[in-house]
């Protein structure tokens, strides 16, 4: 007698507490920073129907890898990417190290404050760019001098740090996806160890679940102490028809979600979802000139033209930014 | 009154069911298979170190990675590499196909029988052997001739399929560290597609955790369909310096515990263990003629030579496999 009554006092404890946690789930909006409409309700939908255990659309928890381009995507990349940023600021550091610039392109252009000129060069000068300022020091170089830069460094029109210029609707789809059993990526064009330096600290994301550009890296002791060198020479380019290599390489099964804003994410998003079952995609679309930028079909920096049209003939979300989010940077908010 | 009573009931069945649980924890043996001895209690102390909140050598679940080589290590490796035998039977398969191997080197060899003679061409015959039969098809149809041959294929010695001749204590250990909060990873000069068919089945390790050698792929659409296309030339070689180049690639930081068999590992387990705070380094050595296989420093395959001598110079875990294991492969627990 006494036993059963000790029972039942234990499970009604425990169904309260438990209807309880449920009331909780159910009122609060997992993406606050989303208006209604069709973009924030088509998420919505895709993680219902492969979250839920009963759902014909059901996908199991090791299965659920979701990907996510960067720039753009997480945080903005206008005037410029924040990596050229930073390899732009690594110039200027380096020159005192490097007199044969001054007469030397596209570093004498960039010394002189011409950016426009010396990236006339074109993607070759670009990579020279890269390879100068990323490449000839170990990897735990490298990485501080990330973190160094990333402490110091303001954004130009907003004058914030460049990590609290990712997009807040975007943390809370991360949040929202990862507490829905997904494993999320970063699967970007930009470079893998520059963006592990943040990546988990700002988004939640380890540095194992980055996927990027990179440059190649060798293995050396120096006095028997193990490090590994970043050499000048570009290893892999983690964009376009890129970013399903890198996936296949990196991840080694098909995303069942990815998020992209570009022409750059066109074959991550077709690659995704051509796959079986249920599957998702979205393109931010720059459409807030005020909050943020307005570009698409004719800019140079995340042109979004075939993608645009792609995702309309195939039924990819696309986010109007202007529309679609309540509040676009965190520090924006109430 | 009555509330407090109530509250009392339920922190008394909370307790005592910790308790309970507590109890099983500590008299359930994580390693069962392992013998008492100082290989097994080195894992037991390591474990308990970085594992333990109150501990001074205490990691955070994020840093805790592991890195596992797999052939020789997590399942057997003679009398030849698992890969290669999958190798052999896909030359035959392929034959038909393909009348000009008759007269060419090193498959005219292969398909008289004389495996020797085709692999007197050294590492160019055997890159030749490897590009021909795991190059030239989608990834989608070469995960199916993997996992048709697995089904099929039997080891010569035990007339075994070749995924029941992983190491029973391995298995052990990779779910004790897993239980630990370890995100165990395969770093392996096995081909990374190979494995990555069996990884999750065999020892619970998903596909994004594999890190291997890998020959390229390129993206592309057949009428309107995505594919990943494997091509006929090398990507990346994951073996010996090449180990810490595909962990610092894809993982992006130092693991905090590495386990080998052979000089192939020796700079994964330098790499491993010269981080910073409680490391740890293991070897299998194998000396079991018996059960298994007795090889080490004069081997052609998994030679273990330098590496023992350093792993005896840095106090690197050497696990004896006749003295240490009280079962080597499942098949034969009682």
């Amino acid at each position: 007698m006494k036993t059963i009554r000790r029972q039942n006092l234990l499970a009604a404890a425990l169904a309260g507490a438990l209807a309880f946690t449920t009331t909780i789930a159910q009122a609060a909006d997992p993406l606050p920073s989303w208006n209604e409409g069709a973009a924030k309700q088509s998420v919505l939908d895709f993680v219902a129907k492969v979250a839920n255990q009963g759902s014909p659309d059901f996908v199991p928890v090791a299965e659920r890898i979701a990907a996510f381009d960067n720039d753009g995507t997480l945080w903005a990349e206008q005037p410029m990417y924040f990596q050229l940023a930073f390899a732009l600021d690594r110039v200027k550091a380096l020159a005192p190290r490097h007199p044969e610039w001054k007469d030397k392109e596209p570093f004498a252009s960039l010394l002189r404050g011409d950016l426009k000129g010396a990236l006339a060069g074109g993607e070759r000068a670009l990579l020279e760019i890269v390879v100068a300022t990323h490449g000839g020091m170990t990897t735990g170089e490298f990485e501080q001098t990330v973190k160094d830069w990333l402490a110091t460094a303001r954004h130009p029109k907003t004058n914030r740090a460049y990590t609290e210029m990712v997009y807040q609707p975007m943390l809370e789809l991360l949040a929202y996806l990862r507490a829905n059993g997904f494993k999320t990526y970063i699967v970007s064009g930009g470079g893998i160890d520059f963006m592990r330096v943040f990546s988990e600290r700002v988004y939640g994301i380890p540095p194992e679940q980055v996927v990027g550009s990179s440059i190649k890296v060798k293995f050396a002791l120096r006095d028997g102490t193990p490090v590994i060198v970043r050499l000048p020479e570009i290893d892999f380019i983690d964009d376009k028809a890129g970013k399903p290599v890198g996936i296949h390489k990196f991840i080694g099964r098909r995303p069942v979600a990815a998020f992209g804003n570009s022409d750059g994410d066109l074959q991550m998003l077709q690659w995704t979802t051509a796959g079986a079952g249920a599957r998702f995609g979205l393109l931010v679309h720059h459409t807030d000139a005020e909050r943020e930028w307005a570009y698409d079909r004719n800019s140079s920096i995340g042109r979004l033209d075939k993608a645009l049209d792609e995702a309309q003939a195939k039924g990819w979300t696309v986010v109007d930014m202007r529309r679609d989010w309540k509040v676009v940077f965190p520090f924006e908010k109430p």
